[in-house]
C-alpha cells in the first residue's frame, strides 16, 4: 500500500499508526501542502478530487481519502474495531466527534501556528477555536474519568483518531494540565506495543 | 425512539428522512438552539456532553450523537448501506467528507444568515467559507458527472448526508446554477420513494 501524506499531519498520523499496528507494510509519499503540492491538477485528477491527504492508495484503481474512513477500512474484522453494533456506533460517534469538533478547533491552530500563516483572520478566530478546542477537550475528560479507553474500554481506533492531535495540542496553544484523566489516557495510548510517533 | 433535533437542522434531518423511508417510527423533541436549550446542564449530563444536537435516543441507557454515525447504526443491514467492503469505505469517506469539507462552508454560512447572528469576524469569514463550500460543490459536481448516486450507482446514507445541506445551499449564499450533474442528483433524491421535506 502507499499513503500520500505529509509531515507532521496527525491525520496521516493516524494512519500510520494503524498500519504498524496491524504489521502492513507500507510507502510514504510526502507532499509539501504549503506549497500546494496537494492542488496540482495531477494530484486532483489521480490522487484526491478534494486536494487533501492523507489517502491511502489501496490498488491502482482504488484510492480512499477521508483518515477516519481509512482507519475503519483497515480496522474492519481485527481487535481495533469491535463487532458489536453498539459499540461500532459508538466508535463511528467519536470519529465524527474528531472530525467536527475536535480537529478543527485543535489541529487547525496548531497548523497555523507551527506553519507560521496565522494572519490577522486567523488570529481573531484563535480565542473561539481555543475555546471551541477546550470544549472538546473537556468531552474527552469526561468520558476517561471513568474509562481507560473511549469505546468498550479497550483500545481501538477511536483511541487512535482522537490520540493522534490531542498528544501535539499543546503545538496549538492548549494547556493539558487541566486535564488529569486524558493525561493518564495519553500515556497510556504511548505505552501500547508498536507504538510510532508523529513526524 | 426519540429523536432530540432542532428547527432546520440539516443534520436532524438527514435522520428523520433514513428513520422515515425505513419505516421506523419515532418522536421528535425540539431545543432551540439560540436560547441555548442544547447547553444547559441538564441536557449536558443526559443527552449529549458536546452540547449538540441531532441525537437519537435508541434505548434509555443508549444515546448516540453525531448526524452520520446515527446514519450508518441505523442503516446497517438495509438497503442503504452496501454490503461491500470497497463501497462501504466510500461511504464513510463521502460521509467524513460531509462533515469536514462540505458542512462547515455550507451549513454554517446558512446558520448565520438565517438566524441573523453575522457578527464583524463571521462577515470575515464568509468569503473564504463561500469559496471552500463552491469548492467542495465542484467535488461533488465530478462524481455526479458520471453517477447516478455517490457511492456504487445506488441511492444509499451518503445522498442522504449530502444531500441534507446541498438542497438548502441557496439560503447560505451558494448559487447552484453552475452544477448541472448536482442539480440533477437533488431532482433525483427528491424524486425518491417516501422523501420528506427539512423543516
Amino acid at each position: 500500500m502507499r499513503l500520500h501524506d505529509t509531515p507532521q499531519s496527525g491525520n496521516g498520523y493516524k494512519v500510520r499508526l494503524l498500519l504498524t499496528r496491524l504489521n502492513i507494510p507500507f510507502e510514504r509519499v510526502l507532499y509539501d501542502i504549503d506549497k500546494g503540492e496537494t492542488r496540482t491538477a495531477e494530484f486532483l485528477a489521480r490522487v484526491n478530487p478534494n486536494g487533501r491527504v492523507p489517502v491511502l492508495e489501496i490498488a491502482p484503481d482504488f484510492l480512499l481519502a477521508e483518515s477516519n474512513a481509512i482507519l475503519w477500512y483497515l480496522a474492519e474484522g481485527t481487535p481495533f474495531l469491535a463487532d458489536d453494533r453498539r459499540r461500532r456506533a459508538e466508535t463511528l460517534q467519536w470519529l465524527f466527534f474528531e472530525q467536527y469538533s475536535h480537529e478543527p478547533n485543535i489541529a487547525t491552530p496548531r497548523y497555523w501556528i507551527t506553519h507560521r500563516v496565522l494572519d490577522p483572520l486567523r488570529e481573531a478566530q484563535l480565542p473561539g477555536k481555543t475555546e471551541q478546542g477546550y470544549a472538546a477537550l473537556g468531552v474527552l475528560e469526561r468520558r476517561l474519568e471513568g474509562h481507560p479507553f473511549l469505546v468498550g474500554d479497550r483500545y481501538g481506533i477511536a483511541d487512535i483518531a482522537l490520540y493522534a492531535y490531542t498528544h501535539v495540542a499543546g503545538e496549538g496553544g492548549f494547556d493539558l494540565g487541566r486535564f488529569p484523566a486524558l493525561r493518564r489516557w495519553l500515556a497510556r495510548v504511548a505505552a501500547e506495543p508498536r507504538h510510532v510517533v508523529i513526524e
